[in-house]
């Protein structure tokens, strides 16, 4: 009598640990792309579930990127129920441009999923990413030049969505595909050079190993992890500031402003600016350090500009954001 | 009638900026390894420094690692004489092996440069570090999955010691040595692939350019003092809730901890370890999570053994942190 293959044992263990917070009789739905991760989770997850008293479906979402994207996306339904799972959706989605191309398809294949799990009445979403896409992720951001809650990267649980394969890397999570007698489905997307999240994973992951030694992913998701905590506590910090500090909307007192450290006040700061309107994406740390020296380096200075038509001043003691 | 070069003038203000806390009639000291950036620093040093009624002198450190390293430091007290700089020093050390070649010549040079300084009276040291250092520095912690102090790199200002050049690259400050006319000297380390850093110089950050874009190194410098303000933040919130939890040398109270975020709870926790003996650099991320679990998941576990010998237990409602 053997148990299962050391990698099967591990992806299982994982989504039990994951679904620990599920409460019986819930369902859980699966997002699969067909490609080695997704497909072990899938099956890790059609094992676990009903010894959980959970039931387990699954969904796949076609972005119509590629030809015959549609008929890939029922065989994965064919495949997943073949792996017990109930109920198993196919949706097709249609990718716009904004944000880019992977940025596009992700917001379309999230609006689907959370379409799909409102419908269904799911209690979580589960997706297979790893810890090395947690690497890729956080190198991604770091190119940015992003602060700790962009580095912190993926949250092991968010809303709806779980992600249980997160502390495991792709090579045991590939393992476990292959040994439970899985196909996967690979995405050229994976190996396009035209993707920055692939060169990343193909050219500069492998560089940094190589000149740093191995152990670059799993160090790049402990990074990750640490600033996830750091990030929470300062967030938190930030909004009992916010409360202390507001004096209206989009006014703050400067003077309990200048009492913060710097990482709590640009936090309200940058709070402030996108309630009153800036949009996220455009809104830089430059713009936000801009207003702290209204805060900090007060000598009269005019308004700030700010994206979105918005501006911020500095009005006697108080700094004052809006239109 | 022309002013100088832009590099020159960049380099100058970024002196000038930096030496602005220092008081009239101090003396501040450049360590300059010869080399293109600290050669540069010290030039505009030389020229800046009296202009604010600041005394300059140099300091170089022979690490004795190369043949005729004795030659090339005469050579660089040469210079700095030349560049108008008094006094000038030489010290020669011997370098060590402990923490790597690499880390044992850094210890080696600022214990000459503490010395130095402090026979001199010096106010303050000038470094030349630049941004693409700073990017190195964190891309080196990076590997080892470090957390928001350690990616926050080196300090702009940190005691005596002041790195006037942390805002620039490596580009405008070479170009500034070369528009000054200096000569700088080559060091072999800095192309010498059995040093980690030059590795990184010379393999990772250009395959990291190549994958992500230009502006990699700007994108790490302004990460590391994003993360500097976090790390400061939530350092002042440590000591807060260190001195609250404190119930005597190596205890403290865990319903005082476990009210704390996460990433105060295990700062509080790591620097207790320190203090009752446990080696900072063997202290990990892993031993302070297991002391957490003291707090946060107590189920009558067994005490957590921890470098040096020591060892953290929970009794009663406290932890107890010794040997």
């Amino acid at each position: 009598m053997s148990g299962p293959a050391p990698s099967v044992a591990a992806v299982r263990v994982a989504v039990r640990r994951a679904l620990a917070g599920v409460a019986a009789g819930d369902l859980v739905l699966v997002a699969c792309s067909g490609g080695a991760d997704s497909l072990a989770l899938a099956a890790a997850t059609a094992f676990v579930a009903p010894r959980l008293g959970l039931r387990a479906g699954g969904v796949t979402v076609d972005h119509g990127l590629q030809p015959g994207s549609a008929d890939q996306a029922a065989e994965v339904v064919r495949v997943l129920c073949g792996l017990g799972l109930d109920p198993v959706d196919s949706v097709a989605v249609a990718v716009g441009t904004a944000g880019g191309p992977e940025g596009a398809a992700r917001a379309a294949r999230y609006a689907a999923l959370d379409r799909v799990a409102g419908e269904r009445g799911a209690a979580a979403v589960l997706l297979g990413h790893t810890r090395d896409d947690q690497a890729e992720t956080v190198l991604l951001r770091l190119a940015r030049g992003s602060g700790a809650r962009s580095l912190a990267g993926m949250a092991p649980g968010s809303g709806r969505y779980l992600r249980p394969l997160l502390d495991l890397d792709r090579a045991t999570v590939h393992a476990a595909a292959a040994d439970m007698g899985l196909r996967p489905w690979q995405d050229p997307h994976n190996t396009d050079p035209a993707y920055a999240r692939s060169r990343v994973r193909n050219a500069a992951l492998p560089a940094l190993e190589d000149a740093l030694g191995p152990g670059i992913a799993a160090a790049l998701a402990r990074t990750a992890a640490l600033l996830r905590d750091d990030a929470d506590a300062l967030d938190g910090w930030a909004n009992r500031a916010a409360a202390e500090a507001g004096r209206g909307p989009g006014e703050l007192d400067a003077v309990v402003l200048a009492g913060l450290p710097r990482a709590v006040r640009t936090r309200v700061l940058r709070r402030t600016a996108l309630a009153v309107g800036c949009p996220a994406g455009a809104l830089t740390a430059g713009h936000v350090a801009e207003l702290d020296r209204l805060v900090t380096d007060w000598r009269g200075q005019a308004h700030v500009d700010l994206p979105g038509g918005r501006r911020g001043r500095r009005v006697g003691a108080r700094i004052v954001l809006g239109q």
